[in-house]
């Protein structure tokens, strides 16, 4: 029998090998090199994490903050190196999500046959 | 290059031979092989789901509800088929999730040494 772990790793070793994981990898590279993108990535990702804790904790987002937000997004929008890096990103969250959905396939099958 | 659906392919196969799937499936049987377990089970599952709609509407709990499924866990924990699955089902669970932390460990590091 094959063992998962072993399984796992050599999936893992493939993912790190990747086109998807490289690309991702040269643009963070990328972007942490341009100390404009930088300043401009690492605002934007404590923006979303305030105002994430903000909802989590059920409190309203006042206009100031939603345009904020809006702002946000327009430079990020407009910096070449962060634009890469989210394309990069959104490809290997699809990727990491097709990969899940193989993987899950004989939970999901017992599931299934068993609720009919 | 290894391609990553191949590998994930091959871990979908190991996992469908895993000793944990395997005995997962021989509960599920049993348990659906069994009239009384089974209809627990169906019961245990559709209250279970009554109750995380509520609370997901905000809706509080009443004291029925706690009882109701109070009393249905105690029948469960009673049925030997029932909570031999359940085990195995916790297993899996556990197995599924050391395997995601395998297979993140290039993107968890690509996104730490960036935050240093």
């Amino acid at each position: 029998m094959v063992n998962v772990y072993d399984q796992a790793n050599a999936l893992e070793t493939a993912l790190r090998e990747s086109e998807e994981f490289q690309q991702m990898k040269d643009l963070y590279s990328k972007v942490n090199e341009d100390a404009e993108s930088k300043q401009l990535f690492d605002e934007f990702r404590e923006l979303q994490m305030t105002l994430q804790q903000k909802q989590m904790q059920g409190e309203e987002l006042l206009e100031e903050d939603i345009q904020k937000a809006q702002n946000s997004a327009q430079e990020i929008e407009n910096d070449e190196n962060i634009k890469g890096l989210m394309e990069a990103e959104q490809k290997m969250s699809q990727l990491i999500q097709d990969l899940n959905r193989v993987i899950m396939k004989p939970i999901e099958e017992l599931y299934e046959i068993n609720n009919q």
